[in-house]
């Protein structure tokens, strides 16, 4: 058995869910390619950021997405005391909380075996969140 | 160390929650019984149905689970957009995001070292959500 | 490869969103230093408590995520049917489903690499919880 790691980081995106399977998969293609049967953790070194799986074909899933997550996770809520970083910034951190800092996908025949319609969405959380860092672990045989 | 992986095809369950951790168990028992110290991975591939850990004996707990979930994730709220699945849909991706879409438990002497309390709930946020496929890895020494 | 792993008993905590990081790192710090580039796995084996990464620094960021999940996750919802073991139950099984039972952080040169503002919260969602039992374990190069 190995493990292997690498630090990614990602351009800064807009506020909102965004697919990077695509992304992961290429900058990590070396070192999956060397596991037959093993697992792939990302992980992500915020705290107002997430990362989830979830439908990656239709644009309109990420952005229903962004409009439940503004609504059950108010800005400006009275009893917010954790206010000085902006409306947006006590939000992200429930929102990151809720969804999760990291994903844990299996890892078969040097492939992610993702289901056909599972994606890697980053939730980016702030109004400007700049460039966003991963940690991308995997281990197997 | 070794790494050991199963695809198990769950047979359709009812819109809810359900216990199955008896299910991998014994799907995986000779697997697991290879495993001193180690770690299982359970992965559900995909978007609409989602996996947790909570409590295994009474089963008021998995109804109190589907009443305050359809009640947080609302069916038709007029902000969708992804609509065209059907109803219970849109509503089953932001389940499944919330609850997740696997569980890791350690492994100690070749059993899963849940408390007393604990099992594995498949969440099955589709109405007709029909079989749904989960694959299993485990390693350790 | 190797796989470490322990049992840690935590104090009993108040109600609310503790952090923990240090405590784990001081139990756990041989068998960290042991890896150079793994996985750590903190797993809680209780139903009505849970794991979460966030916000280290201001501790109003804490008292925030207790009163934002005391209201998204209300007490005697007149739909509960599991209610004989006190109002703050069923509450704290939901909020357990939705934080996670887990948290997984890579390690890297024998240290959690963790972002710099990233800590490892306990949310003790009952009145009077006791002390929880954590599973800690890791595994890498």
């Amino acid at each position: 058995m190995q493990t292997v790691q690498q630090t990614l980081r990602l351009p800064a995106y807009p506020r909102g869910f965004h697919l990077i399977t695509q992304t992961i998969e290429r900058a990590f293609a070396n070192e999956l390619r060397q596991i037959r049967t093993g697992m792939l953790h990302v992980f992500i070194q915020h705290t107002s950021a997430s990362l989830t799986i979830n439908e990656n074909a239709d644009p309109t899933v990420r952005g229903d997405f962004e409009r439940y997550f503004n609504r059950t996770v108010p800005e400006n809520a009275p009893y917010y005391q954790h206010d000085y970083e902006g409306s947006d910034d006590m939000p992200a951190h429930l929102k990151a909380a809720i969804l999760g800092h990291s994903v844990t996908i299996p890892i078969t025949n040097g492939r992610l075996n993702l289901g056909t319609w599972q994606g890697i969405y980053l939730g980016e959380h702030r109004n400007d969140g700049g460039s966003r860092t991963l940690v991308l672990t995997a281990w197997g045989n």
